[in-house]
């Protein structure tokens, strides 16, 4: 019998930093990629809503229980409005991971928020928790973090799902969606 | 070497009558379930703009001197803004199937028409133009026109890109993304 395992993708559309909310889209796929279930909703930019809108389109989800583990794309939804995974993960009892193509520049990420936000101390005690972990993959490595799930599980979910390049597609799929729904049009060529 | 064929599907979000248009979504996938892009547009509720809006973003998309196939959810999108299949593959040189679930009741749209539509003869000639060719599947059967591409192949194409139930994954997940968009989520679940 077949392991169907369900991960929620989740991913923000592009936006420019004078709109006040961002598009989110949250995919649901049976790895490696059939979708079951794909919802919308909104996250203010540069705000702190993140959390708990994510917690609420989760909580109603369909799918919420046989959910196996939340993906998403980056620390930060909109901009600055950083996701707290422990925080998500205590929520929803739902493992978590964020998954970034390239290293994030911390020092830069440190100095940006100190220099834009008033409570830059505690955005970056969220992005700054927990360790950030480099996966080597058949192509460029990717840096994740994840909490309520071990390492080598984390790592075995994001090999299952990875069909092409490195990213893997619940959080593609999402970044597709979210894009088209923006721009008009998104296609998975660089 | 594997035969990486694309197939564009094409469906419309749930919509009100008294809604001047309707989102319509396109998905080319990498049969069968690899989206490779993802299109948006909008056609007007009971208009004739179907055709043209579609020729275009066919036209510029990417992957048009790729897509095998492009698959219609229905023989109209916005209530009765028919597509004129034969004119859509003239337009793109790009063969084209509709695929309903139900076997359409021919007498009532043709009533439907009359009783709505000045231009009704018009709309009822495109509906009832091609024959419609009932496709055995392991579940229920399916219903469709096609053109520019055999019965066989079509046949062929239509078993390929389907993965559970029967609609192909090109129109189910233009459909699951369109119907998100529109209500906020969606679910393969009936």
């Amino acid at each position: 019998m077949k392991d169907q395992i369900r991960i929620l993708g989740i991913d923000d559309g592009p936006f420019k930093f004078n709109q006040k909310s961002v598009l989110v889209i949250g995919v649901i796929m049976r790895i490696p990629t059939y979708i079951e279930g794909i919802c919308r909703t909104r996250v203010s930019v540069d705000g702190k809503d993140a959390n708990k809108i994510l917690e609420n389109i989760i909580k109603k989800s369909n799918y919420k229980d046989q959910i196996r583990l939340i993906m998403l794309d980056g620390v930060a939804l909109g901009g600055f409005n950083v996701v707290d995974i422990e925080k998500l993960y205590h929520a929803t009892e739902i493992p978590v991971t964020t998954i970034t193509r390239t290293e994030p520049d911390l020092q830069m990420i440190k100095n940006t928020l100190k220099n834009h936000f008033s409570d830059w101390a505690a955005r970056w005690k969220i992005i700054n928790n927990l360790e950030l972990v480099k996966v080597l993959t058949n192509y460029n490595p990717i840096y994740i973090k994840y909490i309520g799930i071990s390492k080598s599980e984390v790592q075995r979910l994001i090999k299952l799902s990875t069909i092409r390049g490195v990213l893997p597609e619940p959080i593609r799929v999402a970044h597709l969606i979210a894009t088209a729904m923006v721009k008009g049009e998104s296609s998975g060529r660089a």
